[in-house]
């Protein structure tokens, strides 16, 4: 259980601040990730304002380190050769200070992918974002884990998150029906969303994404991190009401995520 | 010309129970698909209530062998090493009496491919399923395959899918217009749908990674073969009024595969 | 600055006449495309009216050059390995005079493309599509690349599409709010289109895709090529005004494309 003082709701001030800028400066976003998700990560970076970037040969990927403002590691569809490309752009990042973000999907229940997320944890992430049975494998405790989807609370995952951030210096992300952004002392919490979100392939990694983008803008990452699950949270909001099923959520979702962030620009004109 | 006695129009009623086992049970289906299609393939999963994940490093395919429910083998964009992948999940697939489905993805016009379909066959597919091009092609009779869209009628493949059941001991399903499905001496088939889910990619190939799902159910493998092509017929047919052109139809038949499911469990509360 | 005698506004009329070919005809297009824009780029080319086929492997590859139509290279995920397929494709294209179109995404800031689309060039593409710092990158003109997005106008671009055209022999097309299509000698230039096009991913390289399917029609390959231009204009216009995103864009244009050469040839019946 995670002690009150320590644990507060995100402020939406934070939040339409990081927005702006976000909007404002267009952060470049490198995405190693997976297969399945490219197209869907891509969109919604540039809906929300970002300027994604897929390039996955390693000697690209040393040239490309220097000119972006964010990178993604996302495991979901590693393989020997791939993870070789992964631990290079992770190792470039922390040449070139640059931002980065741990997708570590379905760690725990594949032993390959557990050990190498463990080596990048290893490469000083500035976030680790995951579901709660993610977040727990990384910390060794034991999870039934079925697929991308959590089968734990991520309520029991803040527990983990915080314990993970201590251990590794890194800012940890568990989403869930609550997100929780931790950097090991200070705990922010986002609620709302939709529960068709889960319905949506992806979802989890391209916030994996705008996390990368948010903290691409070399802010107070914890407020970033934070942003970016707000950010999420809200546009799931917008397109739960006018959705019918995952097809027009998924939709309405990119659309919320293109209008929400000029809306907050527009307000504060 | 098959024989009228052996040909039987699939029965909503069996439609209806596998339906409510696929939402109850949620399967896990593994599946290794090609590029284009796999983001799709992950939407109509989730959408119908399946867990779809895609994995495809060697050592990772061994030890998710042992816990999917399913497994999908598409070969659309094979490789010499992707094809080495591919058939170690066939033979773990095998091990562990993991029901898995093959689409055979434009075989009969290219070499490596149909060579290689014929090895997989060979590891005994639970179900094999292609338009009538592929089915055709597969028990040797000649077909102008011009990519994945079938110039020859189900009707057609209907006859050439009883053949390579008998032959292989897989059930073989035949999409188009009307579906059939067959054990070699039982057929279904299925009819409706709708034009537009010929102008969407991997539409077909994500009605093979259903398949997967219902099959992954352990029931009766000739009726959840069915049971899958009656569900995309349907929602075919939930989406075509709503649909003004390919754009809207495949975001209308993933609200459909998520809706009809759901309805068919509150149906029978 | 282009003297204004060599540059017209593309006529409707002949765009027009392509249209109808197009849907006709429904040529066969290879795409060698990059991972993220696959499902676009094929879902584009079936509304559209023309049939995608991606194939990868260096011995389909060889095969599939002698049946179909029309080739597309991009370069948005090259990696070394991958770049030897490439190379073999156009090779083959040449040996079999089949039509190809070179998308050199992001060339310019990254060393290892940049080279391997000098190596492509000099195997003659019919067409080399890009935005404005792209084709500059491509004669030696420096560029601040910031991702695929160009921060130079369409209008710079078209002196260096000239210049491009030129020095290779290819039709050269530069897109933007106004795209120019040029031979070196003759340019076209279709105004329109909708800035939300920037937000969907591929948009760019699904217009080099349905380059490849006019060029494939075996025409007159700069009107062709302008063809492609006025229908994904055509289409983002149609898509405009009914949406509020990126999101609900993506999917209008889809539906322009299907509905926009349908109704091009019922206006002729």
């Amino acid at each position: 259980m995670l002690t009150d003082h320590a644990v507060t709701e995100f402020p939406t001030a934070l939040a339409q601040q990081a927005l702006k800028e976000l909007v404002t400066r267009a952060p470049l976003v490198h995405c190693l990730t997976n297969h399945v998700v490219q197209n869907f990560t891509a969109n919604l970076l540039l809906a929300a304002g970002a300027v994604p970037a897929m390039i996955i040969e390693p000697r690209e990927i040393v040239e490309f380190a220097a000119v972006a403002d964010g990178l993604l590691i996302n495991v979901g569809t590693l393989t020997e050769s791939s993870s070789e490309a992964l631990a290079l752009a992770a190792t470039e990042a922390g040449r070139h200070a640059l931002p980065w973000v741990l997708d570590p999907v379905a760690v725990g229940g594949l032993t390959f992918r557990t050990e190498f997320c463990q080596r990048l944890i290893s490469l000083d992430p500035t976030v680790i974002r995951g579901n709660a049975a993610e977040i727990c494998a990384l910390i060794g405790e034991s999870s039934l884990s079925r697929g991308p989807d959590s089968q734990q609370s991520s309520a029991q995952g803040a527990v983990a998150a915080r314990t993970l951030a201590q251990q590794s210096g890194s800012i940890v992300v568990v989403t869930g029906e609550r997100d929780y952004i931790t950097d090991g002392q200070k705990t922010f919490f986002v609620d709302g969303g939709s529960a068709l979100a889960t319905r949506v392939t992806g979802a989890g990694c391209a916030l994996s994404a705008l996390t990368a983008a948010f903290v691409g803008l070399r802010g107070d990452d914890l407020v970033s991190a934070a942003a970016a699950c707000w950010l999420m949270k809200r546009a799931a909001e917008y397109a739960r009401p006018l959705s019918v099923g995952p097809g027009s959520f998924a939709l309405h979702l990119l659309d919320g995520l293109y209008r929400i962030p000029q809306e907050t620009l527009n307000d504060a004109l």
